[in-house]
This record gives structure tokens, sequence and C-alpha cells, in this order.
């Protein structure tokens, strides 16, 4: 009999699995059972979606599920996973549309549940207008009130989005292209605190100049509502705020209930455990995408840093392994990148903080140098900094931020990380030169010949 | 008494040597001896100043010679070396200013003497009308042919460029952009071949696009002028073809005469000979730059692949290693850019043909895949080719061409040959991902999937 796998949870990392195994063996049947309406969609472009430059939010949709079927997936949406039972190898799903119950026998389960925003335990925190933007029908909804209803509402509405990382930082400025206020909430004494001081700065004065307002060091204490339970204000520990809709981008974490439930484990950090074959510890129970963490290449710890990026590739193991492969994920480095309004803003490795608590020497260097030769037309500065460990001399993390080219040059920091490259060594690189591309000294160079003279 | 260090040749290579030298050690005295008017000037700026972009050319000019007598760094221009004498260790200068001739001791000779453009020997090569563009006053003269006397020449000029490979390319672009006609005359059966013919061939849409005339396979003949010595045409193997400018860009080779003429010896590749620390042979004589050639770090062996970038980071080493540094250039992957109208073209490692000539058993993959998420504005595509040795696994080249993102992403190829990845390596990459600056799979790593595939 061929061999049955059941994948709970049909985003990326789901969706790439049970691509992989069924490209690779022509004896299984792959049963992908995701509860909402939409698999395989690019979450990562809802701000967009929101923001108009995304017209129709099919467009997030990489395949159809009858592009699915023809491969042999039978992808079934509506379809809710309530329980794992480890010991008949079956699990129990809700059909949402035809409104039963019924269980799925498996002999390979994947676990590619994700991860789930998270609101602050707050009063009020489940007002009328108080969201997340985590799936796609959150994205539909937020599109719906800040574009599609405007007639519904006055204009512009005001906007608090609780939370100033990644996501919060991309819906700010969609929020503002859409012409409404914005101002951001951020417990933290700083936005964007993925990198380090000296580069969230200058995040912060690009708020500042597109009219962002920014409150930092002020935790949320309440979201305001009106008698009819709509969304009026929020209070935090230094102010009130007005607000007709309030956006929680504060949080996420890796969905684990189904796996607490069956007694599947977690790691450190939360996540469901796995080894780098993406095998939980319970045999034949699997695990990929945001609800799994990674081994980090500098720490050699378990990280959770949940990507799209990661789910795909850690979905495509899962897959290729569970039919009988037997590749290893390779690990993560930390590489992220943002636009904020006009600005790239790029990291990888570790920031300077976190690798002094985890026990590394740090020697830094911090550079302004143009994005091109300085005297070809539309050069714009970009700030680096590069971080070594003093007792290895190897590179350990990088930061970049400017109007343009900051984003893809990151990926070299990244490569000279996962080959664990010494700054003497990252110093030889013979990088591209051409007055429209780089200055003769690349910026990269320029930062790690600082960096050099640090250590 | 101070060390004597004389440096022959006041570019790129040179100057940086000047300068590392003075930066480390106080017990020196430098001269530097330039034969034109103008040092260390960015010469890739050139074609850039010749289409107006860059609207002065002393912009290009990255230091003046006050500023490095400031450093202790005595710069000579107008001073031409004509002779080396290793036996009373001096070299024989002609003062073009002062119409004199001196000798100037030295205890370490660095030859920075650059590379020199060719023109094939045949008939009516040197008539008027017919140049180069390599040194500064190049420049000079070709903008003004061009751009500034448009008064006293009928617009538009007819233009020939012999020579379709980088600097044929940029000039074609900007004299195309001064409303001039452009014919370019390639002897080989194809533009841009240090690129492979699948990425080349892009180019050559990219200039009939433009209203470039390409004519390739045709070797020139003779450069036709009138009775008063102006150039009025061409003729190649297969045509005749008017003109009123000839451009030269079929060819450089090491500047070597002085160092032929001391004996001091070339390398199988015909430039100045040198080991890893820019030592010639000969004792207390060095090299750098355009003159010299490095270690090629995919094949092992010499390769003469003359570039600004290179000449810098050559210099600095030759600088440092006069003064009694030890630091060694860590070699070469032969990474080039270039912008061509509005395509960038870019490469590193090996091309598929010379793999194979260097007895690789190549491997390779070509994808087309965009250069952004595919829902986001203004995304285009990049096509990609990928390299690498069956042998090994590792990868050894990679091309890139696109509208946008092409330039900067070959870095992260050319980090990847630094540190000998093997394409599974590669493919492992934790490269960043935000929808306006990548899909989810990089280029990269899409062309890497398929290239492990055809492993």
């Amino acid at each position: 009999m061929a061999e049955r796998i059941v994948i709970v949870g049909g985003d990326a990392a789901g969706m790439s699995a049970a691509s992989k195994a069924v490209r690779i063996s022509k004896n299984i049947s792959v049963v992908v059972l995701e509860r909402t309406g939409t698999a395989s969609y690019a979450a990562c472009g809802l701000p967009y979606y929101v923001e108009g430059l995304v017209p129709d939010a099919r467009m997030l949709i990489a395949r159809s599920p009858e592009r699915f079927a023809e491969d042999g997936i039978d992808l079934r949406r509506f379809n809710e996973v309530v329980e794992i039972d480890l010991d008949h190898r079956n699990v129990k799903v809700v059909d949402k549309e035809a409104g039963k119950e019924y269980k799925e026998p498996f002999d390979q389960l994947l676990l590619s549940t994700g991860a789930v925003a998270t609101k602050p335990p707050v009063k009020g925190v489940d007002a009328e207008g108080s969201v997340v933007l985590r799936n796609f029908d959150d994205g539909l909804l937020l599109r719906a009130i800040l574009a599609d209803s405007e007639a519904l509402h006055k204009k512009p509405l005001r906007v608090v989005i609780v939370g100033g990382g990644y996501v919060g930082m991309e819906l700010a400025e969609a929020v503002k292209a859409l012409g409404h206020e914005v101002a951001v909430v951020e417990m933290l004494p700083r936005v964007f605190s993925t990198v380090d001081p000296e580069m969230s700065e200058l995040v912060a004065a690009e708020l500042l100049d597109k009219g962002v307002e920014v409150f930092t060091e002020e935790a949320l204490v309440a979201v305001e509502d009106t008698p009819t339970g709509r969304v009026s204000g929020v209070t935090t520990t230094s102010r009130s705020l007005p607000a007709d809709l309030v956006i929680f981008s504060s949080g996420v974490r890796p969905a684990t209930e189904l796996a607490d439930a069956a007694g599947i484990p977690r790691d450190e950090t939360g996540a469901i455990a796995t080894d780098d074959y993406m095998r939980t510890p319970v045999d034949g129970v699997w695990s990929a995408g945001d609800c799994t963490a990674s081994t980090h290449l500098i720490t050699g710890k378990r990280a959770w840093i949940p990507l799209g990026t990661t789910a795909n590739k850690q979905g495509r193991i899962a897959g290729e392994n569970m039919v009988g492969g037997r590749v290893r994920f390779g690990g993560v480095v930390g590489t992220a990148v943002a636009k904020v309004f006009d600005l790239e803003v790029a990291r990888t490795g570790l920031g300077e903080a976190e690798a002094s608590n985890e026990g590394f020497e740090v020697a830094t260097s911090l550079i302004t140098a143009g994005n091109k030769a300085h005297y070809y037309p539309g050069a714009s500065p970009l700030k680096v900094k590069l971080l070594a460990d003093r007792k290895t001399g190897k590179l350990i993390g990088g930061q970049i931020i400017g109007r343009s080219g900051a984003a893809k040059r990151i990926d070299v920091v990244a490569t000279a990380l996962h080959a664990g490259m010494t700054v003497e060594q990252f110093n030889a690189l013979d990088l591209s030169y051409a007055p429209p591309f780089a200055p003769v000294w690349d910026p990269l160079l320029i930062a790690a010949q600082q960096l050099e003279k640090a250590l």
C-alpha cells in the first residue's frame, strides 16, 4: 500500500514538503489539511496588498488547489486538524465546509502549523477594529478597512500600530500610503531592534520624516472602545492615543497546540523540537516552517526565526526525508531585510548585544560610503556595520542600511558567515565594481578594512 | 637615512601604494613619478564623463596633488621615467614641464605603469579622429569631439567603435546618449564574449533595441582617411562603413617597456612577474596594478585581468610590503560587471568554454527568475547561469544579466568562489528575502538547485 503522508498546514513549509514528496516518490498519497480557505500564499506580500501595490490578493497565491491536485496532492482547505492520535496514527479533522468530522490515518505526519500572531493580554484587546496581520484573511480585512470601504469611514483614519518590528514598519508604510494617520507604539527603547541602535536610529529618522508618530519605551495598557465595542483609542504607560484601528504586530509564537496536546516535545526556543533532518523525537512525525526552530550557524544553538525562506527550505527537506531521503537542513545565519518607506534595512548574523551575550569578544566597525561611485548620478550613502569575534578573527554579523543597494548586499555577508570567513579573508574578496553599481572599494570592503584594524 | 621609495605611475595602484606606505612608516621618502598631468583618477568613470553624466572631469580625481603632499607623498606629474638602472638603483626621469632630465635614486621601486590601449596595425590607424579611451586626456579629447565642440561638426557624427567588450559597450551608450550614430565592429562571433553566448545574446539584443549597429566576425582592415588625414571611414573584412570618429576599444596590454628594458621579467601572461606579495624576481623591485597579473583562485594559474579594484588592492599590499610588511594578495576570481544601456551584466569565475579548456568537467544551469516577488511592482527578470565542476561538486563560475539586481548579486557567487563552496553548500545559503528585493527563492538559489540536479 502506498505510504500515507499527512501534512497539517498548507502554507510555505507544508506545500513545499508536499510538492517535493510527490516529485520524488510515486508510491505515496499526500493529504494536506489546511484550516483556512487559502493555501500556498505569500504571507510576506500581505502588507503590499494592503497598501495597494498588489492590486489583487489572488496574485499572492503561488499555486491553485487544482494545480496541486494535478500533481497528486490532495489539498483540503477549511479542514482543521483538532487532534493528533499518535497511538492509532491518525488525525481528527473537522471539515468546516461540510460540517463533519473524520479521522485521517497517516504513516508519516508533518506539522507545518506555522506561527500565530499574539496580542498582549490587556483590557479591550478584542474590540472591533483591534486586529493582527498574520494570515490571508487578515490581509483582506485590513485592506477592506483601510481602502475599500472608505465610504463607511471618516478619512484619515487614526491607526495605532503596536510593535515596531518588520511587519509593523511595512504596515506603517502601507497605512500612510493610503492617506491615514499612523502612530507606532513600541515597548522597547527603539523601533526595529533586530538591528543595532546606530542603524535603527536611521529607521526612526525615516519614520519621523514620513510623518509617522513613534512612541518608544511605552507598553500598551489598554485598548479603549466605544459602548458598541468599537476601538476608540489606546492607553500606553505614558499617554492616551485616539484610534479608529489598532494593528498588533507585537509578537508571534510557534503554533504548537496540536503538538503539545499530542505530547510532541518543544525545544528550548519553544518551537516544535526537530533535528536538522526535520524529524521530531516522535517516530514518523516531522515538523517544518514557522512552528519549528533551526540551528543558528554562528551560535551553534537552536534559534526560532520564522521566515518564509526558511519555511520553504525546511519544507522541501521534510518532504524529501519523509519519502526516504536523507538531506540535512544547513541552518540559518539570521538574514533578514525590510523596506521601511524609502529605506532598505538589512541584517545577518548576530547583533552587537546578542553577540556579547553569546560570549563573543566583539569587535565592530561602522562606516558610511556610497552605493555607487561618488561622481555617478544618484549615488546615495550606505551605512554598514560589521561585527567579528576577536578570539577567532571571524566575521559574526553585519548590518546595512540605505536608500538603495543595502538589501541584497547583505547576502555577501551572509555567504561569508556560512563559509566561516575571517575578516582578513573577507577583505580579500574580489567583489564587482563599475561606477553605476559601487565605488571602487565596495562599502562592505571599507567596513571590513576598518574591522580588521579594530581586531 | 630614510628608505627611499620610488613609484612609477600615479594611478590606482601607485597612489594606493604610496598612501599605504606613508600611513605605516614615518622613516621613508616616497616619490611618485607620473608621466601625465593627472594622477589618482577613476579611469572607469571616463565613459560617464564622455556621456555627460559626470559634468566635470575633475570629479573623477580622487585626491589632489596638494592632499598627497600633505600626507608626505612627493607626487611629480609630467615626470616620465625613461629608464631603470638596477645596478645603480636609480631611475632616469624626464621632467616634461621643466624640460630637464634627472636621476632619482631608490631603495625600493614600484612599477605601477598600468596598461596601454592598443590599436591593430592596420592602414590609417593613426589618422586624425582615430582614438582610444585609456587615460584622462583621452577622455577629455573624446568629450570635446562628441559634445563640447558641436559647432565644429555636423551632427550626428558617425562613430565606429572597434571592439565590443566592456569599454566598447559603455562608450556605445555614451555616444548614443549624445545623439550620434554608433556602429560596433567586433572581430569575434559575438560582442561581450567575457560572458557565455546565452548571456551575450541579451547584450546584442539590447544594442539592437537601442539602435546600435553591430557587425560581428568582422576584422578591421583599414581606417580610411581624407587627403588632410582625417578619418572618413573604416573597411572591415566584410564592408565599408563611413565614420567621422573611430574609437578603438579592441585591446589593452600591460605596460612593460620599462621593465623589459631593465631585464625585469614577465610571467606567462605577459605581465610583469610578481608573487602574491607583489615582489618581482628582482630584489627591491615591486609591481602592482594593470601591469601585473594575479593568481586566479579557480584555476590556480596566473591571470592578467586589469581592473581598478585589483589595482587598488595590489597597490595597498605593495605599499605595506615595501616598508617591511608581509601581506599577501589573495588573488582574483574574475569578477566583473558593466552597465550596457539598461542592462546590468555581471560575471565571476570561469565561463563555460574557459572552464572546459582548463580541464574542468563542467555542469551548468541556466534559469530566468524575477529580481523581486512576481507580484511586487517593477519586478523584472534576471537570467542566471551557474557553473560547477562535476569532479568536486564545487561552484566555478556564475553570470547574471538583467535590468536591475544583476550587478551586485554576482558578489554572492564571488564570495562563494573565494570560499570554495560546493553547489550543495551554496544551496543552503540563508539569503535575504522581502518582496521588494527578491522572490522567496532568490534567482541564485533557483539556479543552484538546477545545478545540483545537473551534477
